[in-house]
């Protein structure tokens, strides 16, 4: 195990906003104990990038882990210190006083394995050639995350995990937690995600991976060397990602059918620029991502998200999937997802309900489609906080002192 | 006005299937009058593929114009007598005894302008440079395309069409004939069709743009004379299509999660190489459209859609942009149908109905999604059936002497 921490530009680091964790800075922790994957490849060593929030109480009782979806990181909220204008994916969830309260939960935030926020992946140097992995980096599943993460567990000598808390992909981890190391988590919070893609989502992703596979510029995923990137193909997976992430009754609301720069008189152009204000937020998503987000991880973490599938061992029987779970559940989903539609969670709460788990399910009636999950709603943080605090009653943690956010 | 009729290869005639108009072959209409086309630029001539079922009455008045949509054509029934294995698309609607029965109604089925099957398009010579037109042909609209169509009328004799008929795209011309020309349409009968795209809807024509744009054999569009096509794009831009024409419901129940070729024990092969079942039927539906269909035709056809929106003189008010229609209505929605959901079809009968215009609305319980309307559902083609019956009788032509396919 080493720990690398950066220290934190001293510039230009503005005023904290209420609520806020403040300036953060991320831990590199390296594991040096091989790691077997599902795949029955082994990587001998690697890096996971965490941020941690709040302090860990005497007991090691009161640490949350949270896990992120496609394309966030370790960077769940506050300010990053080297970026003072990136704010957390999270933040408006996780603070002093919010739903998450860090005044009472140390909160550990850690970059995926194989995602390109600094933990290994296909981007890092092979030891054993001296060249980016690219695409010889082994594919992992959801339960290779979970091994990968229990040693960040480890690492800050926590034994047993207050909550593990995800969204879509991160919600996916959080499930296999509680069937992985029944015994590590106290609680599993589950949002806005499922057991098992469908085939439409995996169609989805296969779309995207498409684009990628077939950009000249993939170069079969070593790209590196040559200082290219596949940016048309990248850009085309983030465009079809962003509509199945909305729902057609908000993209309805954002855009309609209003034109970017009409012509005299409200004029079509009569080409295929931009005319519609939508093609303008696609393409300007499409190739901001292009630009941040490398290639062969995002191929990774969609195969990931279409292997995830407890119930596969199981005789596709997700209550017998879930029998080793120990945990306390909470399950929250959207009513215009469409890409997790509700259906997804009541199936997991069902499972869970024969084993005679606790569960506590919302279904929030939102119209933001998939992406409600990372947005402000009362009703729907309201959820969370309740929740959050019959953890901390259940832990003996002080009470709440104070309350931010949507929730104050 | 030019006519040319190509004979069918005598050879390899097979016996033909009850219901089926049979062996058929195109006819090119050459109109040498110049069309005036909604982007302002002028078509000096123009040629149009069609094809012909049944007899037409002395009145003139017993005539079906049937529109296709997206990758469809002419040939509409029958079988192509150069190609015998090729069955018209919508074979299963229109033919003897059937619910648009060629024993008693005269149907023609016409390649739109800009198309890629026969009608002067992106591919065909442009006579002023001896090279094919590519990326300089006109962009169209679905009234120009009525307004190319009705050429096909006059080329026939006919004055007035008992209908005009279509699904999707081949709808919304339905819809357009309607208003464009109002006295030469009895009964205008629109199928999983709408009066105007969504930004959902845009956004996919979007992302089916930009991946056949960046794909590099593009070329800006005149990749004719390198003997490229840009398959890649082409691939991928259908592979979003398929996805969108087909109900979550039903994908599950085609492919759910099943594995193409597992390895032992069931295992995944961890790769992204095809997995599972809905990835080989995705990238064959793309590779084989690649193969057969014209890119920037594909844009064309896209931005028709994009820009369709007959409310748009008229203050965004549907009511009044269908104020000048005469016809008689059959609207038809599929409940599964996220394309055009049912409120699409829906919100055309209120405004029709808002004009006291005669309307029919059937809502079909099907699980197909949008291609529910290119299958044989026997509540939907009795529903047809039943329309047709009606207009034959207003018509006074002769009662239905035999009753084919899933009406039978």
């Amino acid at each position: 195990m080493t720990v690398i921490s950066v220290t934190p530009a001293a510039a230009a680091l503005a005023e904290v906003p209420e609520g806020s964790v403040g300036y953060v800075s991320p831990e590199y922790l390296t594991f040096d104990e091989p790691l077997a994957l599902a795949s029955g490849q082994v990587l001998p060593a690697y890096t996971l990038a965490v941020e941690t929030y709040g302090t860990l109480n005497a007991e090691r009782s009161n640490a949350v882990l949270i896990c992120h979806a496609l394309n966030a990181s370790h960077h769940v909220a506050g300010l990053d210190a080297s970026q003072p204008d990136s704010v957390g994916w999270w933040d408006n969830m996780v603070g002093p006083g919010k739903a998450v309260d860090t005044d009472r939960f140390f909160v550990i935030g850690v970059n995926n394995l194989g995602s390109c926020f600094g933990s290994t992946g296909p981007v890092s140097i092979n030891p054993e050639t001296g060249e980016p992995w690219g695409a010889s980096f082994p594919l992992l599943t959801v339960e290779d995350w979970v091994r990968a993460q229990a040693r960040v567990a480890d690492h800050f000598g926590i034994q047993k995990l207050a909550a593990v808390m995800g969204g879509s992909l991160g919600g996916m981890q959080a499930l296999s937690w509680s069937i992985t190391c029944p015994e590590r988590v106290g609680h599993c919070i589950v949002i806005a995600s499922t057991a098992r893609l469908s085939a439409q989502n995996i169609a989805f992703n296969e779309v995207a991976r498409r684009a990628i596979i077939t950009d000249p510029d993939f170069r079969g995923g070593h790209y590196y060397a040559d200082g290219v990137v596949p940016t048309h193909g990248l850009s085309v997976a983030r465009m079809v990602g962003h509509i199945t992430y909305q729902s057609d009754e908000v993209m309805a609301e954002k855009f309609g059918r209003a034109q970017r720069a009409p012509g005299p008189d409200g004029r079509f152009h009569y080409n295929y620029d931009v005319e519609f204000e939508v093609e303008s937020y696609l393409r300007y998503q499409g190739e901001k991502f292009s630009r941040y987000f490398d290639a062969n991880t995002y191929l990774l973490l969609t195969r990931a998200l279409d292997y995830f599938d407890p119930a596969r061992d199981h005789g596709g029987d997700l209550a017998r999937a879930l029998a080793a779970a120990r945990a306390r559940f909470l399950l929250v989903s959207f009513s215009t997802d469409w890409r997790f539609a509700p259906e997804h969670s009541r199936e997991i709460v069902r499972a869970l309900l024969k084993n005679q788990r606790e569960v506590t399910y919302a279904e929030i009636d939102a119209p933001h489609g998939h992406d409600a999950f990372l947005l402000e709603d009362p009703r729907y943080h309201a959820v969370v906080q309740g929740y959050f605090d019959r953890i901390a009653h259940r832990l003996g943690l002080a009470a709440r002192s104070r309350t931010a956010g949507v929730l104050a």
